[in-house]
C-alpha cells in the first residue's frame, strides 16, 4: 500500500515558520519556536550533536516524524540554506527530491542522504519521492511556499503543526497564498506539552 | 482584588479572524471559524436564538468568559459592524467602552449593555473598564487592531485563542502589528473539542 504525503511544522501563534533572513535564524525568536525539537535526544543524535537530550512525549513525536518518512520533497530556498547548515551527515538518511530550475547532478551524502534536483515541477518531484519511499511516507520538508504548492494542488493527505508560544511580528508564514476554495480541514487530534501544542489536520480537496 | 484583562477570540490556522468585508460574515468560511461557539446553548440563549444547542465542554468555556467580564472594551470598527448585527439586547450585558474619536452620548440597550464612547485612548477605556468591572475581568473584545495595541501597550494578562480548522487565505489577522519585542508569551493549557482547539496562553512584558 502507498503511503502518505504529509508535512509537520513548527509555527508561531501568528503563523510564522522562519525569520525572513537566514541570518537571523539563530536568534532568540527562532530558538524559541523550535526548541521543543532542540532538545530532544532524537534531533540531537541525529545531527550528531551528541548523546543526551529528552525522552518524553515530544522525542517520541520527533522520531515518529523521521521514522516514517521514506522519502522528503523541499524547496530550492530550504535546500540553499540547509545546504550551508547541515552536518555533513545531512539528518534526512533518505532520498531528498528538490525541486528547482537549476539542473545539476545527484548529491549523495554519507548516512544514506541523497539529494536528486527535479526540474519539471512539485508533481513529478512528488512521483518520484513517491516510488523512492515505498509503502513508507513522503514528506513535505519545506519551506511554506512549496507546501502551499501541494496544498493548494491538493497533494497534501495529512499534517502536523506544532504551535509554539510565541510572536514573530514579521518573517515567512507558513500559509501565504493558500486558496481556501480549495482546502477543507478536519482536526484529527491534539496534544500539548510544556513548551508547544501538536496539532494534526486531514486535509479533504473541496 | 483586581480582575485580570484578557481577550478570547476563534482564529483561523492561518491566523484570520474575520473577513475583509463585513458582507462575507455569513459566508461558508466564516461560519466554519465560529461554529464551535454558534452551536452553543449558552450563545443561542444570550442571543436570543430560543432555547437548546449544545452542552458539552464548548458550552461551559461560552458560558464561563461570560460569567467572567464584568466590563468590556472595543473598537470604533467592531462596534460599527456589531451596531448593525446585535439584536436589540446587545449580547454583552455590562458596561462597554468603545475606543473612538467620535463624541457620543452614551448608548444603553435593554438588558443592561451600556455602550460609552471613550476618546481619549486606549489606556483610558481600559481604566474605565476596571473601574465599572470592580472585582471582575475586563475583556477586550476586539478588533484585531484593538487587541494588538493593547499587546504591545503590555496590558493584557491572559488571553484564549480557539484555533478552527479553517484556512482563509485572506482576511484580517489577529496578530497583524504585533511587537514580538515587546510581548513574551507563556502557554498555560490547552484543550481540543471536535471543532477547534482551545489554547490558553499567559502574557508577559520583557
Amino acid at each position: 500500500m502507498a503511503g502518505k504525503v504529509f508535512f509537520s511544522v513548527s509555527m508561531s501563534l501568528d503563523g510564522f515558520i522562519a525569520p525572513d533572513s537566514p541570518e537571523e535564524l539563530m536568534g532568540t525568536q527562532w530558538r524559541e519556536l523550535q526548541q521543543w525539537v532542540f532538545r530532544q535526544r532524537h534531533f540531537r543524535e541525529n545531527l550528531g550533536l551528541g548523546k543526551g537530550g529528552e525522552e518524553g512525549r515530544d522525542n517520541d513525536i520527533v522520531t515518529e516524524t523521521f521514522e516514517r518518512t521514506g522519502a522528503s520533497v523541499m524547496g530550492k530556498r530550504m535546500f540553499d540554506a540547509g545546504e550551508q547548515m547541515w552536518p555533513e551527515q545531512a539528518p534526512f538518511h533518505t532520498p531528498v527530491f528538490v525541486v528547482t530550475h537549476e539542473e545539476r547532478e545527484p548529491w549523495e551524502r554519507p548516512g544514506g542522504t541523497t539529494f536528486r534536483f527535479v526540474g519539471d515541477g512539485i508533481e513529478s518531484a512528488l512521483d518520484h519521492a513517491r516510488l523512492a519511499a515505498g509503502s513508507r511516507d513522503v514528506r513535505v520538508a519545506g519551506g511554506g511556499t512549496t507546501v502551499v504548492g501541494y496544498l493548494n494542488a491538493g497533494l497534501i493527505d495529512e499534517f502536523h503543526v506544532a504551535i509554539s508560544p510565541v510572536l514573530f511580528g514579521s518573517g515567512i508564514r507558513l500559509f501565504e497564498g493558500v486558496e481556501d476554495s480549495r482546502v477543507r480541514l478536519e482536526q484529527t487530534g491534539t496534544e500539548s506539552s510544556t513548551r508547544t501544542t501538536h496539532l494534526y489536520y486531514d486535509v479533504h480537496v473541496r
